[in-house]
């Protein structure tokens, strides 16, 4: 019998949120991003929802235009450790760049976590968008990686920290107080990894964990990005304003996947939504308009800036065409930047709209919960997405899409109602990656 | 009034131990290293019995002669976030590198785990002793750095660190929803680090945390180790054989503190203990015996490798005088290294009994409650010590000394009989740190 295809949910977790002026919001928790309480209960909620993850993101650069949640907040891993001991079935994704840090020493963290989480921990693979995380990782690295790079980068660190969790087989430790044997050193592997950026001996100083591997997200929809997923991710947290861009990606990635040598099935496409959500249509506008008021033209230009390398658009005028940025940009948010630009010309927008309307999106999964479980739906069947993660632009958001949006999904057949698993790979339906060495010696066998 | 001088107790857990049967003792939960359950239960123990805080030790180098516990453990920053989410007054101290590791992400974890824990993070400082090392972070650090510059690469990485815990003045966020302003810029501040080492922009994307800055430990007992711990640190973590020994060290490095302008007060000395308590004092020579008899001589002997490099001491013949090294271990754990070269020769011992009695060194805290009472009194009243970091060699020993030990040291007014405090440096009675600029901007307005 064939499994039934059931859609996968995150929950994207970020204090104030991502949104330039949501902490203003009258039922915002202004300091969100800093505390603890608000963390533990967003992600218990979300457990109670059943939710497959909760997601936690980053970044390595900060000024004084950075966005509120980003200028204090917790750093990923520690912030998931913790969470690790206030749930019990929900995995726990987090970003951890490649561009500015070691593998041996995030793979170790992660595998930690996993241990900690008793198998749920999952790991966002980025490269690091930011030109001006070098500044802050001077010495070891004094410029920041052109794009092509960093995915070269990324590509050997995942290698490596693959093969550091496979330093020990599942079954490495014998632990037999009669005979003395603690663990068995024909399961014990160093790594002897020596490539363009790495060179890691190993072995891992921690067992394999409960999931083998950490899962593997990864976020970025430039062509590097998606090739770079194709091979070696489980999971794509990726964001589109149609479903036929989303199918378009889903596509294209899963057929990547496919040339690649994989089962396109376990490569999951989840789109990031931030649904504003009413008991009737107006209801929703009202909420999204309430929101979109809390921003200046001052403060959406700074937001905008951001994407291209916070470059400073108050030196163009506000009601004329958006301004040709040349290569500005180029090195940062590929995807982003280069979507802004296509827009901004096919649609004739001035800076002033350009700048408001990135600042709050509308967002395409508005209306009534009725409404954002039918477009769930269908991007789900029409297979445009394999699932969500979920954010808040506006607070609450999240809790009613887990009250309102939740139940129906569940009704329709097309989310748990419990779980079955309790490791984030169970919940997502990847299968365990049998340990290098222990496949090698199984088919030594045949 | 002066206050009266209490004593400092901290919980060293490490699973299995650091012993290399330890795990052998029929007592022994063999998989203690990585289950949380078991550090849950530890913290949560030490929490009852009202001590400063645990300790979590680390490593980035094994092969196949580590000992049991160091072959798979949690990673200390990930398992004290953990740990901070099941406990709420213990403070969470844990090792981390500066020699294999970069300032801003690990002044950023330390800050997080300061934010989530409610202001109880320290970090143990340390410049990783194993040669190994070098070999798990190869390309950035392709040779481990000799004794000398790891000193120097510590002293700078603090500066770095503590000048970023500075970033945010601990009034910097202002959050007002009615005028829209989330911070004060100019209370956010920029490092613009350039060293040696490292070259640190800054802020870090992280307010300032409840303690200004974690508490600050400190282990090397070398003329680096405690000349750095006299500048920079708020304790050490130590070792001593005898009280001379112990009042010699303490008296050193407080004159040092004090040539450097502080308060010695403000600099705790804490040396590890790892008391093995009977009822009587045959039960506790019993229990010492039983330990012992877990090592045969082929892991003592690569026990002993593991402080010199993991040098192979099975070429020498056992029952004659211990080998001359030349320089074998000189750039690893030199203090050690030095003290045991020293004792062999004035006690004339052969390789056999220098292996045996580094495998399971008869502890100096060792028989009733009431003795090892009475030796924590004199040695802290001596001025051996300000308190101990107390490890348990056989299971249980911990819970004995918080169980028999612990209430004597109350009943003579020695230690706390509840928390008057909330954080790590409440706890150890250590001043608040002024954040720079704010201290700078006081002094202009004077």
């Amino acid at each position: 019998m064939a499994k039934i295809r059931k859609m996968k949910l995150g929950a994207f977790i970020h204090g104030v949120g991502g949104h330039i002026a949501g902490w203003r919001h009258p039922e915002a928790q202004p300091d969100a991003s800093i505390d603890f309480g608000f963390y533990t209960r967003q992600a218990q909620r979300a457990e109670a929802g059943k939710f497959d993850f909760v997601f936690i993101a980053d970044g390595l650069f900060i000024n004084e235009k950075s966005i509120p949640h980003f200028l204090n907040r917790f750093e990923p891993l520690t912030i998931l450790s913790a969470l690790a001991a206030v749930t019990s079935r929900i995995g726990l994704v987090g970003t951890v760049s490649t561009s500015y840090s070691e593998p041996f020493t995030v793979s170790r963290q992660l595998a930690s976590l996993d241990h900690i989480s008793g198998g749920r921990a999952g790991w966002n693979v980025v490269t690091s968008p930011l030109e001006g995380s070098a500044l802050n990782y001077g010495k070891t690295i004094d410029e920041h990686p052109d794009h092509a790079k960093r995915y070269r980068i990324a590509a050997e660190y995942l290698q490596v920290a693959k093969g550091l969790w496979d330093s020990w087989e599942d079954d490495a430790f014998i632990r037999d107080k009669e005979t003395g044997v603690f663990f068995d050193p024909k399961k014990m592997h160093a790594l002897h990894h020596k490539g363009e950026f790495f060179s890691v001996q190993g072995p891992l100083n921690i067992s394999r964990s409960r999931q083998g591997h950490p899962v593997i997200f990864q976020a970025g929809s430039s062509e590097a990005g998606k090739s770079f997923a194709a091979q070696s991710a489980d999971a794509i947290f990726t964001g589109h304003v149609t479903l036929a861009d989303a199918r378009q990606f889903y596509q294209d990635v899963k057929s990547r996947a496919e040339a690649a040598g994989r089962n396109p099935d376990e490569l999951l496409i989840l789109p990031g939504i931030a649904p504003i959500i009413g008991q009737t249509e107006e209801e929703a506008e009202q909420k999204y308009q309430e929101l979109a008021n809390l921003v200046s033209v001052e403060q959406a230009l700074a937001y905008l800036g951001r994407y291209y390398d916070h470059h400073d658009f108050s030196v163009y005028p506000l009601d004329e065409p958006f301004p040709d940025l040349g290569d500005v940009g180029k090195n940062s948010f590929q995807s982003t930047t280069e979507r802004i630009k296509r827009d901004a010309k096919k649609n004739n927008l001035t800076l002033r709209q350009v700048a408001l309307q990135e600042a709050t999106p509308r967002p395409l999964f508005m209306g009534t919960p009725q409404k954002v479980a039918d477009m769930a739906q269908e991007w789900f069947e029409e297979r445009g997405a394999d699932g969500f993660i979920v954010s808040s632009s506006i607070p609450h958001a999240l809790h009613d899409f887990i009250e309102q949006v939740v139940p129906l999904l569940q009704e329709r057949g097309l989310f748990r109602t419990e779980y079955e698993a309790d490791t984030l790979r169970g919940h997502l339906g990847l299968p365990f990656p049998e340990n290098r060495y222990t496949a090698k010696a199984r088919q030594a066998l045949v």
